[in-house]
């Protein structure tokens, strides 16, 4: 242990030279924005059960980040993610008994999973295809930027499987509301970039020569923001939905006087006062 | 019990002859589809104590349908329904006390049940007036059409009640949202058409003339789906709202892990991989 | 006890005479609706320790109110409240020991839940800068009605502390969508006026000249409401977030009934069938 580090406890890791085996990843000068690119443009950019597993394990591991404070999801050639191949992933499940299946669909859940446990705030840029699992990914970003020609699908119902997929039928309601949710999930019809922003499935829509580098300055923005509050705020958003009134006011008084208990805190507040822009540690 | 059936368990009934006696129910050739009229247009089609009573039974005996896979709701003559009549339901129970009042309370409430649990998707077609109970029954439903003459209202507070009906204040804060649904049942106004599709109550508006056959269409492409996986779709659309996102995306892992152990999912691959439709039996 | 009284149960409090020490509160004529101002021009109306324990006393004693049924909440001169000021509050806090931090962020808490407790309809008017706590007591309004200059900003993160700040990591998102919300609390930006009405977070807006008046007609109309029924359907918006759909309709069963049995059910009925505007007594 060193003397410096004060989080997160336990083994730290950095991600600048992190070297992605089924996507790229490229990481700012100052180590605080990860930029995780699916990249199989001729198809795409599919997901296979080597790059499912991967993104699940990066996203996992990001916990003990020494660097990295927000990412930004997207993909490569003017398409974000076609979903789940069909030859590489879906024919081989139409074999598979019923604890593979029940393996392969707790995989997909624990990206899910690991993309809304860790502190980083994930920004989605989205471009072009954005279908099946690829909108999953989109959906289960904090932040979501799209350009006009972006076309997004929760398809399942074409390949005669349940909405219920990796969430969708308990997180998309939570964003656009459960009429258009369901139009979504039981037709698998593309919504188009514009009824996402009209819906509020897409935080903005930006053309396409500018949509990667508004994701990463929003990216930034948030980086350099109070991060240790920044990750109470991602784990209060991910934590209330099933709480009363009173249970989510008291657990919001816990986290933010926890928050009030940092040094930021004090740094962001002398800053202000000074009228400098604060430097957050984290701490 | 016959060799060829094997969904759903039980005793399964056919609903292509089912004589209805408070409403019109007419039934597609194949079977698939049902439309159910609400059919009193003098006084705008309202509710009575009977068609409560079968609405109630039909939506409860869906479950065991050999045939219906989606049912379109809509009103005769230009109105979809104008409530619980006045002078038939209001004036009975003001003079009835809590047991009957409560054993009241809860047959309304079990048509909604009985909506959300039935395995079909059912979708509504609104035109002209849609209030009371009858912006209950709209809301109720899984997808929502209506014309840009539909006025729909929460109007509980005009009879001296609260918009605490049938379910309103847990519903339809999660179609349109907190603050919209607080207005619209607290003031008991019009919500016009316009509002309604830009709020997400709406999916679309359509002409009066196409209205019906909208919505028959929708219904037909639903009905022609995977209809298996359509039914846990709705399922999980209605037992997510109060679980955390641990729990539904476990959820969701075993719920899609049966739709994959179905042979339509791999009739849907099939057909994909040799650029057929899918048809889909249900098991 | 008055042989007339019969609700609420226990003593009741006129605030007609209410001397506001740290804001203004004025009571129409009649006793129904209250309004209260933030005032401290200057400063575009901060909050202060003081004045947050008095908005919390306030609002809890509202439940034993002999008179008020609506409270319109609004800031003088052409801004509604900048917040929790940054000497008077913030710098303080920077300062305190746990147990003293919690004890702030759950008198804060406190102030949200005594405005969802109370039984009367809070709208609030909004003009100009609406910020931090400012945005929060906003949020917690049964209803919000806007200038197009309204500037909204939940800029917790700007002073180091998350977005978890008296519920609205919980609350905002149940308004406004999980995606809409996240941005505003990550980034601390001002939503405009047009896109607070364009995602549910304000009901209607007004021009300046006009806002008062169209809150206090609003607050007016519901004031002459079934005020019993009301304050159900108040009860009921805020205690079904986490329940299931089976739970929430038969705790519609109840409360719809409890308030058949009242007279006012059976004076709206009669003012009906007699072409009468009904008069409501709450019993």
């Amino acid at each position: 242990m060193t003397g410096k580090r004060t989080w997160p406890p336990g083994e730290t890791v950095s991600f600048s030279n992190y070297e992605a085996r089924h996507f790229l990843w490229e990481v700012s000068d100052d180590g605080r924005v990860g930029t995780l690119t699916l990249n199989n443009p001729e198809r795409k950019n599919p997901l296979t059960f080597e790059s499912y597993a991967e993104l699940r394990d990066l996203f996992l591991a990001l916990k003990q980040a020494s660097d990295i404070r927000a990412v930004v999801l997207t993909g490569a050639a003017g398409n974000f993610c076609s979903g789940g191949d069909v030859f590489d992933i879906i024919e081989p499940l139409t074999h598979m008994r019923m604890p593979e299946l029940l393996a392969f669909t707790r995989m997909t859940g624990d990206v899910v999973r690991a993309m809304r446990k860790c502190p980083q705030q994930i920004i989605a840029a989205v471009d072009g295809i954005c279908a099946g699992a690829g909108a999953i990914l989109a959906m289960s970003s904090d932040l979501r930027l799209a350009t006009p020609e972006a076309k997004t699908a929760f398809l399942f119902t074409r390949v005669g499987l349940a909405g219920a997929d990796m969430g969708a039928c308990g997180i998309l309601p939570r964003i656009i509301g459960q009429g258009r949710a369901a139009e979504l999930l039981y037709t698998g019809r593309f919504m188009s970039a514009g009824e996402g922003e009209r819906w509020g499935f897409y935080n903005a829509l930006h053309p396409q020569a500018e949509l990667l580098g508004e994701a990463q300055a929003l990216a930034r923005a948030i980086a350099d923001g109070p991060w240790f509050a920044h990750g109470m705020t991602k784990t209060m958003l991910n934590q209330e939905w099933a709480m009363g009134i009173d249970e989510l006011i008291e657990a919001e008084a816990q986290a933010q006087a926890v928050c009030m208990a940092t040094q930021d805190f004090r740094r962001a507040f002398e800053a202000f006062a000074s009228k400098r822009q604060p430097v957050f540690a984290g701490n």
